[in-house]
């Protein structure tokens, strides 16, 4: 019972998994010369109500890594949170993909960071000796869970701009921050003043299938040899954009993560009012991060749940909801949780 | 009507699909600790007779790179054929992979090089100005759908193992070489002196499933770092690991692979009937090679084939079969270029 | 006048110019094969009492950068302070040559880091997600001048090998560390556990030679293709080699050494005695840090000194002292001070 | 004795020797902020009599794949000759400095290769696959010993051109290709199409000085962090740069390589009188190869001459002359030959 333990333990939903079937139908031309993918540029362009350029990725570690291959130069600094998901948890795949840029970290509030502390920590422009300021990423929802609302985006891109910097939006959980918000996609990316987003479809109801958004051509320069010499560039490639096609139609990813983010709200309400437990976020997505008692950590262990306290979080234990979180998934959590306190 | 351009254009055979959608059941933990992956290592081991180590790969461009950079320095030299895949299809990610490994180049008959055409390459060992003698790299069944004879793979590997090298199999189509060669998979691999072979499923009725398996554990040193740090471990991973788990159930590859050969074999057979048709390579897998003259080229076009000479191959026009191909395609494709002669 | 703005900015001292005039004396095997070059192993060995392997480099950045490619993968993780030279004045170059591995930047006191801050930051080994803990870089003598004690140095060594980590010493400035402990050479590099250390000579009396000293053999592996390729084998070697050969017999590493300190100490104890300068770290090399109001920055300019606030030193002006200060440059840039106090 | 084994075991020149001393003198800002590399921009723009732009590197190797590095991106394709010392000679070091860039190594005559060789190799453009043609790469003079006419670079960088590709020219030796050619270095570079290219110092009496000459402002970019982040950028650079200023003053470059040149010649037309010794290239700059038999070999060894067979020249052994090459040295050689014959 891996449930809660992350959204990527989840299956993938019945309208993607349907999509890999429907693809899955003669002979069609490979490495992207199909119907999916062909669509995709347009479908995502009305999503965002601008032209936008789409590639794909298999992973999230690839989408990011590969979008900001394509706007920081090799001896260039990548502002990024100390506990982003680039920096912690991607194996130094952007230092591979940017052949050696500089994750610069700073710390934030929350697990977000502000136009303010990023303020501080640009220097070195022009200077030989330095690595040079270069590209801003930011991760909407972030890893705590937590939503950089307008204001705070426009502001971080704006200090951006002013040094002549890029910005990236790692969107593993953009749909669950765009539930959020209650803001269309376009307001919280390009209108905000983001350069390159990657939208995450893995975590929310895909098999394995990411978006790489960019909002400016002039960016993209010669991407796809980028994608193609990193090895995502698949051959078949109608089975990821069909789960893509899938996920941008009817709405999917607004109502996966709608489902998400509601679960998790009634989770984190329901711990809140435990004694004992203590909610160290503010639960603003669909992630629920919590301090609880170690001998409640063991008790959960034991009944299967992944309760291990994070370091990264403070010590604190995590739990995630997703597409298929139910009310009673929760109450079944809650009610472990209540056996030891 | 993409069918012969590549085998890459087919759908995933019914079984492959099947297991995908069984593994689309309920929450499973993510990177690779769920069953499928868990049994993979006991499959392959089985079926190579040998306790084998298996990563896998979204697809073969990065299995091939990521093979490669586990065995070769970045001031390595990879010997391989003028005409491989790793040195002309895949954007220079083997050497991205390696952070800059050189492939050497070697030119041989009908797109396979002798264990002499390699040795006569090798030189510099020790020399601190060249880049060092480190790895061959063969492909199986090669380029030109011609197959390695088990004699032609233990002289190469003879020579590489004596000068001190590894030597990586490039398996994309490596389930047609086995049907070919009447051998097992063993006697073509690690009994023949192989260290590490891409295995591919995606040509051969997968949708992207490539396993990269070590003979020898010691070549695999941290190879987990260099998987993730390429973007290539998958969170949801059993969508990978079923479908090769499917894949080597059953002897699907082996059936597969039977028909795609049978079927080259009809269709080579019967265009080297044809008056103005010359087959340029022996046809010993899934691959035909053929000059034709333009005037029919132009017509296959018409009618939707691809049939568009290419240079690598000395001009040739290529019609590959599939796990899918009937003979009722070969027929159409027959008769539609027996109307232009 | 350029004097004090860093040991940079130094002649080479009468020996080492010297030794460039003598080696430029007929025709000499190049790339090594000369009698200064083979000299350099037995001299080195001696001053380290312990059989030791040495490379050469032109800059201090490469030297740094190469030894840490040595003992470290690209998905490792070097350890460093945050005002480290490698992580701010080598434009990414560690991460360049290493293939993109992390600097893990440590704060930590007056410039140094404790094993207990080290300690703290070590995590993920063996979590295929994260960078791997590999390498430890300290600097000795350390950015803000001051020496890491005999003590301090291994209890970081004894974390790093706890951790299975290498330990790498970035001495740019190491000959004034020696001075500064009164210990030997041996006591504060392998017989406190440092694996590697780039000796620096450049800014203590050569023209451009820093030699890589390996402690321990197994290191080395194929350090001379790594050394090659990055453009740092010179041809006409024994321009290089005849600096250090100069540089390390006589004591003149120690002598050059002993000067440039004897000077910081006594413009330390002067500028103390100053109202409205604050010093701002311990004078222990040939360094010193002091805070100097704003009116006594510009007038120190215009009379040619470089007194600009540096951010990285907490705003303080640095002045260093060199093998060829003496104490009347001392009493000029004092009375220059005092004219504005 | 290793006369005649190459240019580099040659001592500096009496004039690069004393600017050194000069250089020698006093406090000297660091990193190029000094008399002679201001000097630098100038001086060569007047020799090329255009404006230019001047980098410097320490050795050829770092020279060459920096300036390959500033116009070639990492999926693009450098066109060479098979034996140009990029692809054979650096170990991979225009791999690693370009992030992996394929050497596409051309067959040509006599150690050219010709437009139309070029011409028959470019092939991918656009194509996903295909790593991209992006920059051609000529020896002048080349390893051969063997010159490039003005019409064959022309014919070469028009072909460039048409496939929007860079020009390099790697001149380690074009001070003796300036002198064989009786052309203005304008006329063999920019005015034939060159885009950037590396001047050799060192071989021709400079201790350790290339300049890295861009022809095109728009070429250079952020070329400067690509030369710091390789641990190219000197911190007392002017002794560097001293040896530049005297080698571009008063003629010196030219002077030397016409001593050289010219000893070349003598001793070219003395061999080929002799028989059983066939001249295998036509002698163009300061480089002789022939085929000796055997017996001389060994006795010229026995002697202290470097007399190896070089497959890479087809078998030959390799004589080349230098600055500081007399006569006398010549009618030795030629004696010991004599002596077996």
């Amino acid at each position: 019972m891996t449930i809660f333990a992350s959204d990527n333990v989840t299956a993938a939903c019945p309208e993607v998994i349907q999509a890999i079937n429907n693809a899955n139908n003669g002979n069609v031309d490979s490495y992207g010369d199909d119907q999916w993918t062909n669509n995709l540029e347009r479908k995502f362009s009305e999503l965002f109500e601008k032209k936008v350029k789409v590639f794909t990725a298999i992973t999230g570690t690839a989408a990011n890594s590969l979008a900001l291959s394509a706007i920081t130069p090799n001896y260039g600094n990548i502002y990024c949170h100390k506990i982003s998901h680039i920096n912690v948890d991607e194996c130094g795949a952007p230092e591979f993909f940017t052949g050696g840029a500089k994750l610069i970290t700073i710390d934030g509030f929350n697990g977000k960071f502000s136009a303010e502390d990023l303020r501080k920590n640009i220097r070195g422009e022009g200077v030989v000796h330095n690595t040079q300021p270069s590209t801003v990423s930011i991760t909407q929802s972030c890893e705590t869970g937590v939503v950089y609302k307008i204001d705070e985006i426009e502001k971080i891109t704006e200090i951006a701009k002013k040094n002549n910097m890029k910005v990236h939006m790692d969107g593993a959980r953009f749909s669950n921050a765009v539930v959020s918000l209650k803001k269309t996609p376009a307001e919280i990316t390009w209108k905000s003043g983001i350069d390159v987003l990657t939208f995450g479809g893995t975590k929310n109801g895909c098999l394995d299938a990411e978006a790489i958004i960019f909002f400016k051509s002039e960016d993209i320069k010669n991407f796809k040899y980028l994608q193609k010499r990193s090895g995502q560039l698949l051959s078949k490639m109608r089975f990821l954009s069909a789960q893509l096609d899938a996920y941008i139609s009817n709405n999917l990813w607004y109502k996966n993560a709608k489902n998400s983010n509601k679960m998790a709200k009634i989770l984190s309400t329901k711990l809140s009012r435990l004694n004992s437990i203590e909610i160290t976020y503010p639960t603003e997505s669909n992630e629920v991060f919590v301090k609880i008692p170690k001998s409640i950590q063991g008790h959960l262990t034991k009944k299967g749940y992944y309760a291990v306290p994070d370091e990264t979080f403070d010590g604190s234990v995590r739990f995630v909801s997703a597409w298929n979180t139910t009310e009673k998934d929760i109450d079944k959590l809650v009610k472990t949780i209540r056996e030891k306190l």
